[in-house]
């Protein structure tokens, strides 16, 4: 997430979660800009994924497959306490379908703790390559080597915390992690 | 890369290279902006990598694995044209090492065509969460599972372009790339 403090921008990882048309991400760095803005503040929220590694024939053609949407708007802190709560289960949902029912639910503590932000997805810009490099057409009679180093992002088997009773039982969601180790995540 | 238009942060996905304290990345978006601007363009280039999915028993502690590093600092275009050639020499090269020299380099119309950007290594931010979650210490008590799922980006065997002659020789970096297919890259 991108976003602006005294003409400088930063751009913080974050996890994001969606509920209908509203995009919603922990406050975290963001937050503390937020404190004495009511009005929200200007934010850019990208996701990329990186496809693979695009090997043309020339150097100018080089490039990388990826999927990327970029989502423009204003950003709001969430204070509406039912809306909050949903979009903690929404974030925790998308960290692993179904976890937040298996986990204890923020109390009055954490839940003051915590800021979210709401961004209504209005404005919106994705970009997208995939397949060979493109060459320009007299390059295609070059001896040189070309295609695409394909990446994907694995899951890999599931390690439970070491202070974790050998005898808690493994839900669902992680064992099917566990037995789809291996697999790409997010192919297109 | 993050940056700012008219009090609107932008976020775009782009290669970048690193030739001593230097960092460059294609203009892409933010030449444009920079056209009028010879003093540069505050900007924030940020990389992650996600390392899994950290699974805790309250929602609460719920995170991500990850290594994130964040170079702030003023980006200016690249006139010089021995140092515009050495940065797109390193962002190839940065695609895949030793790329650079085995495909056609950039001709003039090229060169005129590629915008590129330096930004000085001088303020940066890194973050790292490892580990397994953390808990409150009374939650350790619930009975409900914990621990990582982790991530990896993976390497997939190379793909060549349909368009190249199959008596095309491969060379030593694409054939290592497909015969470590599987592996892990970035690994912390």
């Amino acid at each position: 997430m991108g976003f602006v403090a005294d003409k400088q921008p930063y751009v913080v990882p974050t996890i994001h979660a969606r509920v209908g048309e509203t995009l919603y991400v922990h406050g975290s760095v963001a937050s503390r800009m937020l404190k004495n803005l009511s009005r929200g503040i200007e934010v850019c929220l990208t996701v990329t994924l990186l496809d693979g590694l695009v090997l043309a024939r020339s150097a100018f053609h080089h490039s990388m497959n990826y999927r990327s949407v970029l989502v423009l708007g204003r950003a709001a802190l969430v204070t509406d306490e039912d809306q909050k709560r949903a979009a903690l289960t929404a974030l925790v949902n998308r960290v692993l379908p179904g976890r937040a029912a298996e986990v204890r639910g923020p109390n009055r503590k954490e839940l003051n703790a915590t800021s979210v932000l709401s961004l209504p997805i209005t404005e919106v810009s994705a970009k997208i390559r995939r397949g060979p490099p493109v060459d320009a057409e007299a390059d295609y009679a070059l001896p040189c080597w070309a295609g695409v180093l394909p990446l994907a992002l694995m899951a890999l088997p599931a390690q439970p915390d070491p202070r974790l009773p050998t005898d808690t039982p493994v839900p669902q969601a992680v064992t099917a992690w566990s037995r789809g180790a291996g697999r790409m995540l997010g192919k297109g």
